[in-house]
């Protein structure tokens, strides 16, 4: 018996997001069905990062086991000649058994893409949010360095999480320019329901001055979601790569 | 009567290419059938590059005549509210009623992308061309340079082309990198049938060693389609911009 890690990249707009459910197409689904035709028996597939609809990923981790002799490194090209364009493997490696891509310590990153200039341009229209106001980006920056550490981020979790604890840690938090396009990047230990998005709305409101940067401080220990500003459009978001430092440290796997 | 110059983004990626036809949806049915339905009247729009099923534009030119009293810049709005997301006006202003955009001197600025990476990424599927060989930009630019000027370009014209002559200038070619995104640019005073597909495909094979920079020379001269390389596809090209120099000199139009 193997366990095999798939790091997996995917386009979010024709899914009903990554997780399998009863009605719609998710990425897990065609995963699962795709792997489970490739190898003929029945394969459990466990997904590190649950996405919503319309997000999209660069590095989203899976998990399954497995009695197959193909080579793990192979499960790549064996995959990718399987799967709509969609989605395509980027990595596939054998890992320990005792490896769950949820309870291992994780590095996640994550960015948030945001078209900001006068017009929608068409071919960013799956893949970034739209802004029509001009965005200071300092002032975003500025606000950046306030959500660096270990907080209690309540106020920018969605109600419905299931999550027992509320506090996570952020390593990186960074606005970056590139033409029209800005892109936030978030690095952390974990992030809530709807974390990401809802740091991405906040850093908007401050990219037009509505919240000022040295407000953040407030909002984060008024642990109160109505403080904080709204969730930004699923569809600016890419989950970009996790890491699990302590895992690779000790087994010695390099993911690059 | 005026005439309205709308210069308009999309993706090519749902569409029978630009130029109205029988069966099919094409950008120029679409702008037509939202223009009539604006106006109340029948529309004549003239287009100013016929793009292929496939191609995308972040400036393509359109002229219409219309005896409608809406301020020439408001069409922009008007009609971005109406047409699908995947065609957006960026530009509404009025022309002098001779302007004809294939009849006038133009600059046009086209785009071919590459995603030069060991696997594909499902968010370029639709925009770039995958490649899986390491490309040398160094050795493509190097090739560049003997693009460049006034030159019979027969080499690089697709067979159906109803051009009177193949004798274009090319005023500007390069190739640029932004991580795994390889850039072709490139500006002249107009395009064969196919050219700059085929002008891509010919700098892919200098890139992975299968024609020497300097060979290009031989190959222009030689005025035969054999002798270039093939027709890229179709996903990797953007028509970015065209200018009338000659004729927003005289008009003291900006189109900036």
């Amino acid at each position: 018996m193997k366990r095999i890690k798939l790091v997996t990249a995917y386009d979010g707009t024709n899914y009903h997001g990554s997780q399998i459910q009863n009605n719609g197409e998710t990425i897990e689904g065609v995963l699962k069905a795709e792997l489970s035709s490739l190898l003929k028996e029945e394969i459990n597939l466990i997904g590190a990062s649950r996405t919503d609809a319309g997000v999209h990923a660069r590095g989203n981790v899976y998990v399954f086991d497995t009695e197959s002799r193909i080579p793990p490194e192979k499960f790549t090209f064996a995959l990718n000649a399987r799967l709509p364009e969609d989605i395509r493997i980027q990595e596939s490696c054998e890992v320990s058994c005792d490896f769950h891509p949820r309870h291992q310590d994780t590095v996640k990153t994550y960015e948030y893409r945001i078209l900001n200039r006068k017009l929608p341009l068409p071919e960013y229209r799956l893949y970034a949010h739209f802004v029509y106001e001009d965005l200071n980006m300092d002032k975003m920056n500025e606000a950046c360095k306030y959500f660096l550490g270990e907080h209690d981020f309540a106020s920018f979790c969605a109600a419905g999480s299931q999550a027992e604890s509320t506090v996570r840690t952020i390593y990186d938090l960074h606005v970056k320019k590139a033409g029209d396009l800005l892109t936030i990047s978030v690095t952390g230990n974990g992030f809530l329901y709807n974390m990401v998005r809802i740091v991405a709305g906040t850093l908007l409101k401050v990219g037009n001055g509505q919240i000022l940067p040295e407000e953040i401080s407030g909002i984060i220990d008024g642990k109160d979601r109505k403080l904080a500003g709204p969730t930004a459009p699923a569809k600016g978001l890419t989950l970009v790569q996790i890491r699990y430092p302590e895992y690779e440290k000790s087994f010695n796997f390099t993911n690059e």
